[in-house]
């Protein structure tokens, strides 16, 4: 792993970092937030996961996530959303290929050498993560945006105990049922279903509960609600009887004015659920 | 004035902008954050000059200032930094032409024509925003950032009574003594000293105190500390009585990153100030 750059931000460090991933066969770059040193030794850790066209920086820069973390100790992680590079497949559209790795390990040809994010981010970057930086990997949550909540919610509900906390922004909650999934699912597992129903969040809740409350935040002008159907997930969470909310923000849309104005809410939430294990 | 988009944002809105500009023979675009709606009918409000290759769009994204404007209930303007367009001159250095219009109204050819950026804000723009806006056009502060901190320093310095509030963040403080303002003078006002003088923080107030506190925050680790010069900033507000404060913060660069440490306390000081009179 070396460093692209560090910026000292609310007295603690914003990093950008890179490092040949063995998962997707390319270079990959991510940014990590530490708070400033204090009397711990080690922070708990939220996973942040962007959206599709985003890299690691989008919400590194324009989410104002750092503030409220520098103040309560909490370390940032912001991966990128696909594999990258000359060597690696893309396609025109905007929602397939790099920037639209839908957070899945790709079976098919031509995404599956490099589309491993899945494995990428629940697997090798945690060891990257884990071996380069004092977090806690007892104390992680996770969070994201549209295809990162997609990502973080599918994550949290296979991985339980490794994320103990979760959250999202305007998240693809049903994507078997989506233009957002479908199309990218097929691509990617061709005409698996198995797979297709193990990476939507609505599906995988509707047959075990999270062991925790679930926080997500959507904007009620969100010019994307039919493709990111909130309301399938509200209707297994009420079947489930998953503790959780989800806030319907009156007047706000998709974008990362949407993120940073409830951002702080996000970050308490995963603060207060780690800090009661 | 046509509206580009409006996203809400911390209950407010954060609009950009678009209209023919006068003064620069161009189109120009503006960024425009307006609190939430309360008891008054105007806001105060603080414009944010950026600094060099920057757009509206920089400080708007990266600077998470509307979070504190949302919560004390002031507006905020982010003009773009220079005249843009296909038919407006440009030079292939970053520092000079389209990005870098250094706040001031070009004599030479070939800008004089577009690069007026000093009658755009501080009459122009001033014109657009009061004709379209809920702000007291009597309760207006100025900030900016590097060459847009130059530029917040000379328009406040000139015309206390419109800029009743001044801050900076890692100004350009003695342009006439550096690279970063002795190359674009010499570009924009040929060998005409007298105007350069006029634009230059440091000689202003060597002539003349500003009725208020100056707040000028600047990072030690800043890579540009040579071009920027605030010492020559310190030794005049010293000789004068000015009051005010630069604060020197260590290990903090140039970066937004530092920008969005310490808007807080800028938008607090600004607040502050608008308030009293």
């Amino acid at each position: 792993m070396e460093s692209v750059s560090e910026n000292k931000c609310f007295g603690g460090t914003q990093g950008v970092y890179k490092h040949y991933s063995q998962a997707c066969h390319c270079n990959m770059t991510f940014g990590l937030f530490l708070p400033p040193e204090g009397k711990n030794k080690t922070f708990p850790v939220l996973w942040y996961l962007s959206g599709l066209t985003c890299t690691h920086e989008n919400a590194m820069t324009k989410a104002g996530a750092q503030q409220k973390a520098a103040e309560l100790g909490i370390a940032l992680v912001f991966p990128d959303t696909s594999p990258r590079g000359e060597d690696v497949p893309d396609h025109a559209d905007y929602d397939l290929g790099q920037g639209a790795g839908f957070y899945v390990d790709a079976t098919e040809e031509p995404w599956k050498k490099n589309f491993q994010m899945w494995r990428y981010i629940s697997q090798e970057l945690q060891d990257v993560v884990k071996s380069n930086f004092p977090v806690d990997k007892n104390a992680q949550g996770i969070t994201g945006h549209s295809m990162g909540g997609h990502g973080a919610l599918t994550l949290a509900f296979t991985f339980p105990e490794t994320y103990r906390s979760v959250s999202a922004f305007s998240p693809i909650v049903n994507p078997t049922n989506s233009e957002w999934g479908q199309k990218q699912f097929a691509a990617y597992f061709g005409d698996n279903t198995k797979l297709s129903d193990q990476h939507d969040a609505t599906k995988l809740l509707s047959q075990r509960k999270y062991p925790g409350k679930l926080l997500i935040d959507q904007g009620t002008e969100d010019p994307f609600l039919d493709l990111l159907r909130p309301d399938d997930l509200v209707v297994v969470m009420e079947s489930m009887g998953q503790m959780g909310t989800i806030n319907m923000r009156e007047g706000y849309d998709h974008s990362y004015y949407f993120v940073a104005t409830f951002i702080n809410d996000h970050i308490e939430h995963h603060f207060q659920n780690l800090s009661e294990g």
